[in-house]
């Protein structure tokens, strides 16, 4: 185990029916006036927009609202809510919604004291150094976003989507009541479930030694995923599993799989963002091509690891070295398959021609990944590989 | 899963040569005094009370001591340190020990505003309301007071050992370096490994039902704990072995179980706390001892989980039913008594003459227990079994 920092203050309340305890939690704080961000519209088919501001309304607390948030969020959208926050003069954001909605809030919450252009966070020319108190009502498990301190943006003139993380930005408070996601259509959440484990896997394969309680912790949330999304798509309405699979994409990315470790690998993640900032493809479904093809190309350095993960995650045995490590690469890919998520970039309108732009793109802040830096050349590879 | 709230604030610096850090980590957060709470000398023998005190006084903070902290600390020590903290205006406490300091200095920072007794905390006539920041500094690993908002305490005259919870009581920040602890004996490493695994089947089988994303996060806080147990004690200036031991204990009750459970069982620890009242006996060697007898008695509540606990902890096979269960709990006895811990409570000088009273005394505040209620009797049989 590496030394490592570990904090995260972010307060959860979880379950059936919490979402009317959001008001109260607000003007206990002493909330007054709120952004609300939310999405497309699912807010108001799942019922949670109407919850909210039930809740809200009955506590007493004003709110204006900023809409329209796509997955895949933009700049210019934040820009629009920072503007309006200022005007509106909020003392709390409040997102309703999946990761872009939090991630958007959060993103506001920063620019509300900020005088410059937000990008300069993501590029590094500033850093946050405080951020309106950040509320939220999770409507889709996957990002993590609801218990943790990172936001991806994309800036859609320059193609880039880029993330950062803050200690300013972890939501203050994050309801999540699994019962809303009952009426989510089955590709969201498949989606949602490969980001949870691409998540943990950024952290299980990044060159760490000496993290077994980490990779029994690891091996576990995955087990638990896979079990619990196979039952949710079988059953929309199994709330049980809904909830475990819920909080297990929580943990997936709240910083509990973090300790210890080198911090992650994050080249799926870089290469899938790219991915994203050239096609309008859900960030579930493009780690669901890439993880594995990127596991392909980098196993080698850790070949013992990807052993342990074949064996603990799909039970395969009778194999070993290379042969076992590739089984459980292919189980991974069959999982994602049997999720009826997309197995190649070509299925999902890439064209080959952009593949090279693709890599120069994701390469922009340097060479990606931790267990093997992956090269403008490496990235390339992959995405043909992957197409 | 039922519906829960999480939230822990406490920060955590870990690892080797960390210890360093803290003086400047108070004065960051405009500490200026503090009173340092210590046990019986084992920060002298580690090196912990020099790096402590040489932090201090370089980042310019002035302290007062509170020594002599026992095992199964005692209220009128706690009342000593509160006067002593008043007197001498102490803006925060500081820990340096393990669980008996650590709860004794989260006694001590709430009592500081407090005019009454502390022991009405305990016995319930008052609330804590607030409490100076509380620092700590970890040397031995197994209550995970460093990151709950938990203590248990001894009121010597009434022979009773309560324990209570507040969330003012969470650290504000624990330094845990792991490698101070190598020069612990064997039998307190033991001793911390069964407080661990207590602390973890206590949630494991409370009753809960769907919680098999925490069953599979606490069978692999389990395993971590007894692999690393038995390496620290093979080796007990295995650095790697010792830190994924103490995130284990700081894991294994941090709040990290408990989502979705019906808030743990809490038997064992009421009728060790008991034992401890009448017996200066360490609380991980009565844990040890009743930890199966209890299993042994309250199995056929939930004869299930106690299955899945033999297989998956233990890795047992052809068995089934009430067979497979109890072989878990006699592989957990065997573990217990490999680590050269006490079978019996006969073996630590406890009189079977006692039992009735220690009985008696377990059960003032009503019966122990969520998966099964234990009354005087039931309470009785089991510390007879465990004699």
């Amino acid at each position: 185990m590496r030394n490592f920092n570990f904090v995260n203050p972010t307060r959860i309340i979880f379950g059936q029916g919490t979402i009317k305890r959001l008001g109260m939690e607000l003007s206990n704080d002493g909330i007054k006036r709120a952004l609300l961000v939310y999405g497309q519209g699912s807010v108001f088919r799942n019922g949670v927009y109407e919850q909210v501001t039930a809740s809200l309304n009955q506590a007493g607390i004003d709110f204006a609202e900023l809409p329209g948030v796509k997955p895949n969020p933009v700049l210019s959208k934040v820009k629009a809510g920072i503007e309006l926050a200022r005007e509106y003069k909020a003392e709390a954001v409040l997102a309703a919604g999946g990761g872009s909605v939090f991630d958007s809030a959060k993103i506001i919450a920063a620019g509300y004291h900020y005088p410059g252009d937000v990008w300069d966070f993501f590029t590094g020319a500033a850093r946050i150094k405080q951020a309106l108190p950040i509320y939220g009502v999770l409507t889709i498990s996957g990002t993590g976003s609801e218990m943790n301190c990172n936001a991806v943006l994309t800036r859609e003139d320059e193609r880039k989507k880029w993330g950062l993380g803050s200690r300013h930005l972890y939501p203050r408070l994050s309801i999540i009541d699994p019962s809303v996601q009952g009426t989510l259509p089955a590709q969201n959440t498949a989606e949602g479930a490969a980001d949870m484990i691409t998540h943990i896997l950024e952290y299980y394969f990044d060159g760490s030694t000496d993290i077994d309680i980490m990779r029994e912790y690891m091996e576990g949330l995955i087990r638990t995923i896979m079990q619990q999304v196979v039952k949710v798509l079988r059953d929309p309405a199994d709330y049980q599993a809904r909830a475990q699979l819920a909080w297990a994409g929580t943990l997936a990315f709240n910083g509990s799989t973090a300790p210890g470790t080198r911090g992650g690998d994050w080249a799926t993640h870089g290469m899938e963002h790219s991915l994203s900032a050239f096609y309008s493809v859900a960030h579930g479904a493009g780690l669901a091509i890439l993880l594995p093809v990127w596991m392909r190309y980098v196993y080698r350095n850790d070949v013992e690891t990807f052993e342990r993960f074949a064996e603990k995650v799909f039970g395969i045995k009778d194999l070993q070295g290379d042969s076992l490590a590739m089984a459980g690469i292919d189980a991974l890919k069959e999982f994602f398959v049997s999720l009826n998520l997309p197995a190649r970039l070509r299925e999902i309108g890439v064209e080959a021609a952009d593949l090279e732009a693709m890599a120069d793109n994701a390469v922009l802040k340097g060479p990606l990944g931790v267990l093997q830096k992956l090269e403008h050349e490496d990235v390339l590879k992959i995405y043909q590989q992957a197409w």
